[in-house]
């Protein structure tokens, strides 16, 4: 998925941040991991935190400067936190993640240091800047983090861009037609008259209100199966009671 | 913001994941964490990773089950990877962050063990499943990456609109609350003995069936207060019989 996208770690300091952000991009569909100038790397903490996302952290191509990183790109992204005295050209995630998607040449999506971020020298190097909305009073948001969100809205692109395969549910866990609702109700109305619940000469607001209760559950056939079922039961109880009397 | 969700963890292994998933809530402004059994709290390590976040942290409220936890919640949202032989009826991120931020009252999204998730009888607590998708061949998507995701989404619903004034709906309109829900089923079950449908030695899977069903019908006070009466006219009938073998 998206082999054009690649997510790009600039000089991060936590090596289990790498190791997250590899795990958070595979689960995703995302493959290609680039790190700029890693304070640690490879590392055993790195790999620990990608969990079985190996193959990702492996491949990870790995750069002295984000100038090498960028060279075969066409269109850069940064992110920053801090707010910059030159305004940029911000986008968020979905819109971010559209045009990342819909690229047609290679693109970057670039995450700073986790205190400092980019520095201006590298922020040069990008086209517009990814701002991920956060809590004012707490803006903290984690590296790897970071990483899942924007993996997870290009995943949302990428599912919206298929087909969707309606689900085959086994015929027992379809919904029922009206039909088979109508054929409930009469059976429950017959039911409760039965055990005395409802007297047939009041009005029948009763009825209304069980009607939208069990519209609201839209039961399925085997469902259906056991409610007609309890009704049966309950007429049995209450027709062996009546001829008792 | 959302005062009215609940985060909840359930028997997180790595203290680790409860403190990044501590953190990945304030980021975006949630605050409300609940611990369910969790395997060491408070734990070094889940502050280390909540990095500032500790408020949130410090304020978890702790549980010993499910059941206690989302005792006052009308709505509960479970997490699930796992293919489930019953269907449920699934969310994806937006629309299950949409439906917990209008909610009017208390609701609580559940995320379960890092390894196994959500057994079968806490999942009987959920009216519905979350689905976030992900790579088929490897959908290892991290505990506090995920609360991340919906901590996200959440902020995306408040960011469109400052969620409207609740609805204020009269009493008996309103929700009941997971005690009432428990306290049905229980009724509902000793009815069923009552009338031959269920064999108290028999498998659950009857009431595991009529569970989700009465879940997804989210009953309202005033449908509870007919429900519960039709099974203690049912009772009647059954014990009028009873007693005239």
């Amino acid at each position: 998925m998206f082999e054009h996208i690649k997510i790009i770690l600039v000089g991060t300091t936590h090596p289990g941040n790498i190791g997250a952000a590899a795990r958070a991009m595979k689960v995703m569909g995302l493959t290609q991991l680039v790190l700029v100038s890693p304070k640690q790397f490879p590392c055993a903490e790195a790999s620990a935190r990608a969990s079985g996302a190996d193959d990702v952290l492996n491949n990870a191509q790995v750069y002295d400067t984000l100038t090498e990183a960028v060279q075969d790109c066409q269109w850069v992204v940064g992110t920053s936190a801090r707010d910059r005295s030159i305004q940029w050209p911000q986008l968020n995630p979905p819109e971010c993640a559209l045009q990342l998607a819909q690229h047609p040449e290679k693109v970057a999506l670039v995450f700073g240091r986790e205190h400092s971020g980019l520095s201006n020298e590298e922020l040069d190097h990008c086209h517009v800047l990814l701002r991920i909305d956060s809590n004012p009073d707490y803006s903290s948001l984690n590296l790897a983090a970071a990483v899942q969100l924007m993996a997870y809205e290009l995943r949302n692109v990428y599912l919206r861009q298929q087909p969707s395969e309606p689900v085959e549910l086994p015929r027992w866990e379809r919904g029922v037609d009206q039909q088979a609702m109508e054929n409930f109700y009469q059976h429950l109305e017959q039911t409760l008259i039965d055990i005395d619940f409802l007297d047939p000469d009041a009005p029948r607001r009763l009825m209304r209100r069980l009607r939208r209760l069990y519209n609201k559950a839209t039961p399925c056939v085997s469902e259906m199966n056991i409610l007609r079922g309890i009704l049966s039961a309950t007429q049995t109880a209450a027709k062996s009671n009546a001829n008792s009397d």
